[in-house]
């Protein structure tokens, strides 16, 4: 199987922000960290406690001085940024980038900048590729943890971890089931005088009909619902 | 339009993460805010610093005291769970969500729990589906508002606003400007004995077309490297 992408925060200011974004990470299984040139240096005892439990995240971080080191060994280098820059560079959605890293050869790496100040144009022209979160463009206000999330969510997505519980839900009842609750149910409403007048019986049974198929009951409700009907026998 | 679905939080504890469930919402567009029994009741100080200048979404956001009264409008109700309930609805990702709330009839609405315990038993019975994000088996710690983006996140991808920002990339040159840059080349290479043994000339080019066929590069691009090509003139 194709690498897991490696988060790269650029410059990140608040150590509690690296343990957001480790917490953000590991949620959707990405387990590698680099640390470009962290404002307050490193390790940084503000990040464990932000990273609720996920410190194999930040334990096994690497941290580099210049985003060169960093990305040495990367074949595929995406930035992330808030707008489009004055670069020509192709813009991608975080699902768009997904499926092309979940695709490439080689390892794919996704840089963060910093907290105020995003990724500086220098940093994203190593990038082949941009990668933006289309957002309310009256209101855009993505932090750092966030706009990790959205990414490794994406990427997690084409893994198995990430293949939605089964739920076995019960089929409907056969028919046969359905109409012997259905007769049931005529048969009491016969009684008590509920089809009148007489002539728009059928129309009014078919209206109950439509109405009883539409639930999709399961045997064990249907069952449930003729014990309820027989209460009502005389 | 189909109207956006409804973020209900029931019993939410901190209003700190109130306001940063309305700011995720507003990221993506979502702004009717709905708050059921909030612990500390409402409004709560913390809320607004917490959402960023999502304020819109606080100052509308309507208070019930039963979870029956918050729904009483809403056609279709989302519970969202971290694990399987003992209940047996169907479980749908975010994604499937967001699909089935764009198609449908009705305002929806998706119910999120106190940020300790999520939603009781009870509280989910009032839901026709449960709304689970597929996350790391061995770790999985999502927040309130990483919940509320997520969802929120994959509905915006339906709307408009989520459209990806437009680049409008220059093609690669047409084949005639890239032939003359090849044909420099070649020529530059000849000149310098650059072919030997002479035999594998042909090989050698192939490969060397091959390589400055990859990039894709534009007119402009391969002007400048035609120009570049030239300063190696003798």
């Amino acid at each position: 199987m194709n690498p897991a992408p490696i988060i790269i925060l650029v410059r990140p200011q608040l150590g509690e922000n690296i343990g957001k974004a480790a917490r953000a990470m590991l949620n959707f299984g990405l387990t590698e960290m680099r640390i470009v040139n962290p404002r307050d240096g490193w390790p940084n005892p503000s990040a464990g406690p932000a990273a609720s439990g996920a410190d194999v995240v930040l334990e096994q971080a690497q941290v580099f001085d210049t985003l060169a080191e960093a990305t040495a060994d990367i074949s595929h280098i995406y930035a992330t940024t808030v707008r489009k820059r004055g670069v020509t560079k192709p813009v991608l959605t975080p699902e768009a980038a997904a499926g092309e890293i979940i695709g490439a050869n080689g390892r794919s790496a996704i840089l963060f900048g910093a907290e105020r100040s995003g990724l500086e144009t220098e940093e994203v022209a190593v990038a082949r590729s941009i990668i933006t979160v289309p957002i309310n463009p009256e209101f855009g206000s993505l932090n750092l943890a966030q706009a990790v999330i959205l990414c490794a969510y994406e990427w997690s997505k084409h893994q198995s971890l990430a293949s939605p519980p089964k739920v076995e839900l019960d089929p409907p009842a056969p028919q046969a089931e359905l109409d012997g609750m259905i007769g049931q149910l005529f048969g009491l409403l016969e009684g008590r005088g509920y089809f009148f007048p007489p002539e728009r019986t059928n129309v009014t049974q078919q209206t109950l009909r439509n109405l009883l198929t539409k639930p999709g009951w399961n045997s064990l409700e249907v069952r449930t619902l003729r014990g309820v009907l027989r209460s009502f026998r005389d």
